[in-house]
């Protein structure tokens, strides 16, 4: 049997779109939402925000992007070079701008002139809560929660629907001691587990790694599972194949406290882990498990969802 | 006096950052948004959506961007390069990953090995509908409505808060025939005032252009505004300062039927129209009208945007 992915047609995708739940646009891995879609994963985030409300979040919101600097600042290009994007725009003059257009209507490659930016694309819901947590000073005594919601992007072209090149997580993120954010994240494996219960999605809960980059990335994803430091919550999605991650726990340890500053009201640097929901790849799950019509999905699962 | 935005400090910006309205990041003209702006945001959607229930809109949600092949072909290249985005990637190999990480360490600009990919950043909420419009075929005889919230980007960096470049647009875009989308914005022309009475909010419409480049620009414009194709609601938010479109009602004659191949149930080309809520805008003109604290805004306004 074709492994998943390679030389197996991209049944799931197929089936959303003839559905009118996704709307394709061409480019691989970038796929719009109809109605009944957006109403799903609408109502995973308020399942996600019930089953965090003890965690009293700070609720952000960002565009999708962050400053380049950010990026730059932030270890990602280190560790996943390949994943991140960056914008890049005319910055001409009438003159390059009529060469701009002669490539164009020639079919040719136009966008040699394109600068980078200041921008860059957010890779994960979190990246800017930490430097905005760092602009205020010291955490409080007990930590803090963020909530977040936002597009991120990853540069995987692909027709796999679990492999979007733009994809939308809901992420809760702790910032404190060591104690308080593995509390933070063992709370969240039980809640975790909760929510895909109540979802009706088999699941199981897996030590994991990050797409690190190369090589080196081997000796770095080896040393991320040995500490533990990355939980998967799978479930199927695409059959044949492997489960796919659809809940991620992590912990960052100091990693982004030194990199951004940030420090616990005891002036020793913040430890971070945050729990993300990959939004469409719960959506995509939900429709794997229950099937094409959210309307005749069970009574309990259209609960949950705030559909019923 | 300083003109607006060249040398006048950016009192609107400080003030909602003071606030925790807006959330810098230390890139001009991106932000983000404490929980208080958020409310107010998805209300002016709400309200926005209340207005315009007649038109019965098919929502669709699609991420921030569009296929670079859609931006190519929609002539947004010709009339407004300046303000594209298009998102680059690393695609090399372990050892250009040194090279990179080499730059980055030494401070140089790492950027260089960046390759386009097959995104772009969407211009404007309505430019994913169009192809997505036509990929059913023709139009219904009706012609159709569709609703669409999404982020957008527009490159030029600034600390003048009307000038994000990244900021959310809600838009309701109607496709059909000549009269079908000429009543569509006259009804909204109508609909967009009522909007911002309901939110007291100071206001004049008038007849506006694109910000079209160079020297030819300044024909496209003025053919536009010769042919009313363009109105804006304007709102005082910068003080002093000319007013800020706030609201758009456009007319797009069949520039995006043509391009996409969109008919009506005729068979004739057909024509489209939007009218685009800018949220952020909208938000910034009531933080400026009626005070930094939204709680202390008047019952009515409060009621109009869900928040009472």
């Amino acid at each position: 049997m074709a492994p998943d992915g390679a030389g197996a047609p991209p049944h799931l995708m197929v089936e959303m779109a003839r559905a009118g739940l996704v709307i394709p646009t061409g480019e691989p891995g970038l796929v719009g939402r109809g109605a009944a879609l957006q109403a799903v994963v609408d109502g995973i985030v308020l399942l996600a925000r019930r089953h965090g409300a003890d965690d009293a979040a700070e609720p952000m919101q960002f565009p999708p992007a962050i400053p380049r600097r950010s990026l730059e600042r932030s270890g990602y290009l280190r560790s996943f070079p390949h994943l991140a994007g960056t914008v890049h725009c005319f910055c001409g003059d009438e003159r390059a701008h009529r060469g701009l257009l002669r490539c164009l209507d020639a079919g040719e490659d136009w966008t040699d002139g394109q600068e980078a930016s200041g921008s860059a694309m957010t890779p994960a819901s979190c990246y800017p809560v930490y430097p905005a947590m760092a602009a205020r000073g010291a955490l409080p005594a007990g930590g803090q929660v963020v909530s977040i919601r936002s597009y991120c992007f990853r540069h995987e072209p692909s027709d796999e629907p679990t492999r979007l090149q733009w994809f939308e997580l809901f992420e809760h993120v702790k910032l404190g001691s060591p104690d308080q954010v593995v509390a933070f994240r063992t709370a969240w494996l039980a809640r975790g587990t909760a929510m895909a219960d109540e979802l009706g999605l088999p699941h199981a809960v897996e030590v994991a790694n990050d797409p690190f980059f190369g090589r080196a990335g081997t000796l770095m994803s080896d040393a991320q599972r040995q500490q533990e430091l990355k939980f998967e919550l799978v479930v199927p999605v695409n059959t044949p194949g492997p489960p796919t991650a659809c809940m991620s726990f992590n912990y960052h340890l100091d990693h982004f406290g030194e990199t951004w500053d940030l420090h616990q009201a005891s002036g020793a640097v913040a430890h971070t882990a945050c729990v993300g929901f990959g939004l469409d790849r719960l959506a995509f799950a939900l429709l794997r498990n229950h099937g094409m019509d959210p309307t005749r999905w069970p009574a309990g699962v259209r609960a949950a969802l705030s559909l019923a």
